[in-house]
C-alpha cells in the first residue's frame, strides 16, 4: 500500500483555513475510508455514523479554524476510553456499557474542536502488546500483512497509520501505546503518569495506567500534550504539570547525555542491532553523548509487572466477569489473570517494597543522564509466531516497555528505521517524570535527522524549533563566590548542582568587587563599552531548586540573563547599578578567582 | 516531681565549652539518674553501662565542643531502632536480635558527637499510642502517675521529660512520636516521610514509618532535623530534602493562614475545648488567620490505617513470630494483627485507590492554608481507662494523628497548655510535605507566646529568630505585565500563583517603559535619588515553580530584591542598567497600570 495522505494537525488546519475542505466533508470521507479498510484491518469496533457524527460537526459550524486549535481534527478513541453515548467494550462484549459522559480527555479534545471518528479495537482489557487478542478480529500491521499491528492500542495505531485520523488515543500500562507506534511508523507518547487525565478510562492497572497519543510526528504529540495536560479533580491519580514541562519547553536540543543499556537484548533479530547503532549515531550527530547504563534494575522492575501482584489490579477490573461468565473472557486473558485471586496483601506490600528499592536504584541512574535510548522492542514478531506462542511472543514485545510506569518515567516511541521487509522499526526515548516535552524535542530532532518518510509518505519540512528545549534542569551562570570550590559553591552542591562548563562571558561585562562581606561578592554588569570577557562557570541545578536559590540571594545581586562568549544567553548573576556604590572595578583581572588571588 | 534540669542543646554545649562539665562526667551521672528512675517509669529496656558507653565517650576525648555540633549530647533510642552491639527488641524478647551496625540516623548522630544512653521501652512492635503494651513494664506519665506516658515511643518521651537525655528518637507511623510528646510537655517532630532515614529501624508499616525527635523546644528539633535530613541510599523510602526546607528556613513567622477542623471532637473532655480556643488566639496574635476546613476526608484516611489492609504491613514483620510462637506476642497486639493474613492484594489495591482519592481531596484543602492546627488528642485517657478498654481508649488517642503518614504530611506536636490536674496538654501543627522547618518556626513562636514552662521548669529566653520563616511557597514582587489581569499574569496563574497584596515599593525606585514589545514591559530601578513609590503586587507561587518562571524572563530584566513601602525586601523584578537604552522614564505615573492607561 502506498500512502498518500497528510492529516497532520498543521496541514489540516491550513487546509481548513484556506477553505480547501470543511470538517463535514473531510470527516465523512474519512469515515468511508475507515469503513472500507475495516474488513482487512479490524481497526474499529465502532465507527460513528453520520448521525452520531453530526453533533460534533454541527458544533463547529459557527466556529472558525482560528478559534479552536483542533478545529475539525479527526481522532480515534481506543475502546477502553469513554465516548458519551457509544458503548465502551474494552474488547469484551459482555463487559460493555454505554457511558453518559465522555472521558475527561475526550471532552477536552472535543472542546478544542477535534472530531471523534470511532472507537478502536484492542487486546481485551488492554492486556497484551500485539493486537490479536480481540473478539472483534485480529489487527494486522499497517505495512506488512504477516505482522500484527501491535497492541494493546491496536486499532488506534492503525487509525493513524492508515490515514483515517490525525491522531488517536491509546492507553499504556505496560507498553500498549509504544509497541504499536513503533510497528506502524508512528510517534507514541506515553506522557508522565497523571499528566493526561485517566477519568473515564477502563483501568488495566489503576496505579499505572496512562492515556497516550499516536501521531505522525513528535511535534504534533507535543502540541496535543500541551493542550491537554492539566490537573483533573475527577482523577485522583492526576498530577499538576510543572511549568518547565509546558509547551514552551519543546524546542531545539543541543548537547545532552543519553543512556544506552548495557547488555542489549535483540532476541536474535539480525537487523535490530545495526538499526539501533545507527540511531545512536544520529543522536550523537545531534549533540548527544552516549552513556552506558546498568539495565538490570529496570528489567527486574519490568518482571514485577506480570510476575508480581500487579496482575491483581487487572483482576479487580475483570475478575467479577470471569467468575460469573468464564466464557466471556478470552482464554489468554484468563490465563494471565488466573493467579491474581490468591495473592495476599502481604505479598503485594513486599512487592511494592521491592519496587521502591528498584526505583531508588534506577532514579540514581536516571539522575546522571538527560534521557535513555532503547529499541522499542528486541525484535518484531510475526502473526504466525504469536499464534504459536501467544504469551511468550507477546512478552518479547514488552522487554523494553514493561518497567516504564512501574518506575514513573515518561517515554516516547519514535520511528527510527525500516526493516528489509519494509516493516517499520522504532526506538524509545525515556526520561524522568515531567520531562515529556524535552523527550519530544529529542524525538523531533531524531525524526528530522533520520528523514524516515512519515506514514503518509512525506518528510518533515516544517522549520525546526529555534528556541532551546528545556527539561527539569536549569542552567545557571555564576561568576563569584558560587564558583567551584569557593565559599558559596555549597549552595549549588546542596541542590545537586553539576558543573557543565567553565567558560567566559561575552566581551561586554565589567566586574566589580562589591563593598561589604564576607562572603566577598562581585557584581557583573553588562556595559555599553569598556567591557571584557569575564571568567564564569555554567552549572546545572534542578529547576525546582532554583527558586530557593534565588530567594536566598541578597540585594543588590539577582538573576537575569548573561551572554556567554559563544553568544548564548543563559540565566545568571546580574547586579543592580545602585549596588556599585563603594565597589571597585576589577574588570582587568578577568574574573573573580584572579582578583581573589591578588588579594591574598 | 519538681524538675530542675536543663539539658537543652545550647545550654549543654555552652556548659561544655565553658568547662563546667565533661561528657564523661555528665553522661555517667545521667546514666545513674536513669537507673534510679527506671523502677518507677520503665523508660529503658537497656541502659548502656560504663563499658558500653566508653567507646562513645573516648571518641570525644580528642575533640572539642566547637568541632562537633552535638558534642557530648546525651540521647535515647527507641528500642525498635538499631544501636550496634545492643539488642533490638521492639519490646518483644522473642523477636530480639543484636545488630552489628547502628541505624543510619544513629550513626549520623554519633558522628556529630551525640552519646547514646540507652534503648527505650515502647508499645510492642510500635503498635499502640499509650505506653502500656510492653513486657518490660508500663510507662506511666512523667508528670501525673494516673496517666500513661503515651506511646508507642513511651520510654523515649520519658527519657527527655525526666531530664535524662537532651533528646530522644522515637518512631511514628500512626502518632507514636506525637501523642507521648503532648502528654509529657515535649515537642515531637514527625518530619516529612523520607527526610530522616529509617534504615536500621524495625518496620511497623514500611510505607509509612517515620523516625521522630523528642525535644524540649521546637528550636532544638529544627536544629536536629537540619543536621540529619539527607538522602540515604540505604533507605529506599528516603527522599531528598528540598533546599527551601533546610535549616535556614527556620525563622520568624509573620502573617499566615492556619486550618482549623470543622466539627472538632474532644470526646467529652471538659478542658480541651478551652485550651484549644486559647491556642487559636495565640496563633492569631502571631499573625495567623484561622480558616475552617472540612476534616472528614482526613478522618476517613485515618480509619483506613487500622481498619484497612495496612495492618498487613505490620503482620509482615511480626506474623512469622505469631505463627511460630503465639505466646511470644502480647494478646492485644495479636488482636490487632489477626485479621491481616486473610487480606487480599485486590483489597489492598482498592484501599490504596481510596486513599489516593482522599489524598487528592485533602491536598486541595492543604493548598489553601500554610498549616493546620488540631488538638494532639481529643482528651487524655487514664491508665485505669486503658486497662478497662485497651483498644478503644488507645484509638481515642489517635483521632488526630492516624491520617498523617497516610496522607504524607509533616507534623509537629507542641505543648500548648496544662490541665487542671497538672497533666500537659498539646496541639499538633501539620502541613504539606517538606514544610517541616516552617512548622517548627510556628511551633517555636507558639512556645514563646504561651510561655509554658519547659520540662526542666525554664522558659525560653533564647532570642527569637529574626530572619523570616520559609515554606514551600515563594513571594514575588511584580510591577509590570505580570500584574493581576495584565498580559503576562497567566504565567503566575499557570503556576498556581496567588495574589497576596497590592502595595507599593519604597520611595526609592524609578520606573521606565523599556523599548520594544509587545508585550510592553517596564523596568524598575532602585535610584540614589529622584525615586518614588511604585505600584507593585506581591504574589505567592510554589518555590519549585519559581525557577522556570525566572528562566523565562528575557534580558534586561531579572529577579533580585525589591524593597517595599513597609521596609521589607522581597524577591522581585529588577532591571539591568544597560537595558534602559531607549527607555522612557515613567516614574511620574507611579505605576505601570497608570502609564498604560495614559497610552490608550
Amino acid at each position: 500500500m502506498t500512502a498518500t495522505f497528510d492529516l497532520r494537525l498543521a496541514t489540516l488546519s491550513a487546509a481548513y483555513t484556506a477553505g480547501k475542505t470543511t470538517p463535514r466533508q473531510l470527516i465523512l470521507e474519512l469515515r468511508d475510508r475507515a469503513a472500507a479498510l475495516n474488513g482487512e484491518f479490524n481497526a474499529f469496533i465502532h465507527l460513528l455514523n453520520a448521525e452520531e457524527l453530526e453533533p460534533y460537526l454541527a458544533a463547529l459550524d459557527s466556529r472558525s479554524p482560528d478559534e479552536l486549535p483542533l478545529y475539525g481534527i479527526p481522532f480515534a478513541i481506543k475502546d477502553n476510553i469513554d465516548l458519551a453515548g457509544i458503548p465502551t467494550t474494552a474488547a469484551c462484549p459482555a463487559f460493555a456499557y454505554t457511558p453518559e459522559t465522555s472521558a475527561t480527555l475526550v471532552e477536552q479534545l472535543i472542546a478544542l474542536g477535534a472530531i471523534p471518528l470511532g472507537k478502536t479495537n484492542l487486546d481485551q482489557f488492554a492486556t497484551g502488546l500485539n493486537g490479536t487478542r480481540s473478539p472483534y478480529g485480529e489487527c494486522r500491521n499497517s505495512v506488512h500483512p504477516a505482522y500484527p499491528s501491535g497492541g494493546s492500542s491496536a486499532g488506534s495505531s492503525l487509525a493513524v497509520a492508515l490515514g483515517i485520523c490525525s491522531f488517536a488515543l491509546g492507553t499504556d500500562t505496560a507498553g500498549s501505546g509504544r509497541v504499536p507506534a513503533a510497528l506502524n511508523n508512528l510517534v507514541g507518547l506515553k506522557a508522565s503518569k497523571g499528566l493526561i487525565s485517566t477519568a473515564g478510562v477502563v483501568p488495566a492497572c489503576r496505579t499505572l495506567d496512562c492515556v497516550t497519543f499516536f501521531t505522525a510526528t513528535a511535534a504534533e504529540a507535543s502540541q496535543l500534550l500541551a493542550l491537554t495536560a492539566s490537573l483533573d479533580p475527577g482523577d485522583e491519580y492526576s498530577r499538576a504539570n510543572p511549568a518547565w514541562n509546558d509547551g514552551s519547553a519543546f524546542g531545539k536540543v543541543s548537547s545532552f547525555r543519553f543512556g544506552v543499556p548495557s547488555g542489549l537484548e535483540f532476541l536474535g533479530c539480525p537487523e535490530s542491532p545495526a538499526l539501533f547503532a545507527t540511531t545512536i549515531e544520529h543522536l550523537q550527530a545531534l549533540g548527544g553523548e552516549p552513556v552506558e547504563i546498568d539495565f538490570k534494575p529496570f528489567l527486574e522492575a519490568a518482571r514485577l509487572l506480570y510476575e508480581g501482584p500487579w496482575v491483581s489490579e487487572r483482576y479487580s477490573v475483570a475478575g467479577a466477569l470471569i467468575e460469573q461468565q468464564p466464557d466471556a473472557v478470552l482464554p489468554v486473558i484468563k490465563a494471565v489473570l488466573e493467579k491474581a485471586p490468591g495473592t495476599t496483601a502481604v505479598q503485594l506490600f513486599r512487592a511494592q517494597y521491592r519496587l521502591q528499592q528498584l526505583k531508588a536504584i534506577c532514579d540514581r541512574i536516571m539522575a546522571e543522564v538527560d534521557c535513555v535510548l532503547t529499541p522499542a522492542y528486541p525484535r518484531p514478531v510475526t502473526l504466525d509466531e504469536l499464534h504459536a506462542e501467544p504469551v511468550k511472543r507477546n512478552s518479547d514485545l514488552g522487554y523494553y516497555t514493561n518497567f516504564m510506569n512501574m518506575l514513573d518515567y515518561a517515554a516516547v516511541a519514535v520511528p527510527a528505521g525500516t526493516m528489509q521487509n519494509g516493516l517499520p522499526w522504532g526506538v524509545t526515548l525515556f526520561g524522568r517524570a515531567f520531562t515529556d516535552q524535552y523527550l519530544l524535542s529529542l524525538a523531533d530532532a531524531l525524526q528530522r535527522s533520520t528523514e524516515i518518510p512519515l506514514i503518509g509518505g512525506q518528510t518533515i519540512t516544517k522549520p525546526a524549533p529555534t528556541h532551546p528545549a528545556r527539561n527539569d534542569q536549569a542552567r545557571l551562570v555564576v561568576c563569584g563566590a558560587h564558583l567551584d570550590g569557593l565559599p558559596l559553591n555549597g549552595q549549588l552542591k546542596q541542590r545537586n548542582g553539576r558543573l557543565l562548563e567553565a567558560t567566559h562571558s561575552s566581551a561586554d561585562y565589567k566586574l566589580y568587587a562589591l563593598a561589604g562581606g564576607p562572603p566577598f561578592r562581585p557584581g557583573m554588569v553588562r556595559a555599553a563599552d569598556g567591557g571584557a570577557a569575564i571568567e564564569v562557570e555554567v552549572w546545572e541545578i534542578p529547576s525546582s531548586e532554583l527558586g530557593s536559590f534565588l530567594t536566598g540571594i541578597p540585594a543588590p545581586l539577582g538573576l537575569g540573563k548573561v551572554q556567554l562568549a559563544d553568544g548564548r544567553w543563559e540565566t545568571g548573576f546580574i547586579c543592580e547599578p545602585y549596588g556599585l556604590e563603594g565597589a571597585v572595578d576589577i574588570t582587568e583581572f578577568g574574573g573573580w578567582r584572579a582578583y581573589m588571588r591578588s588579594q591574598r
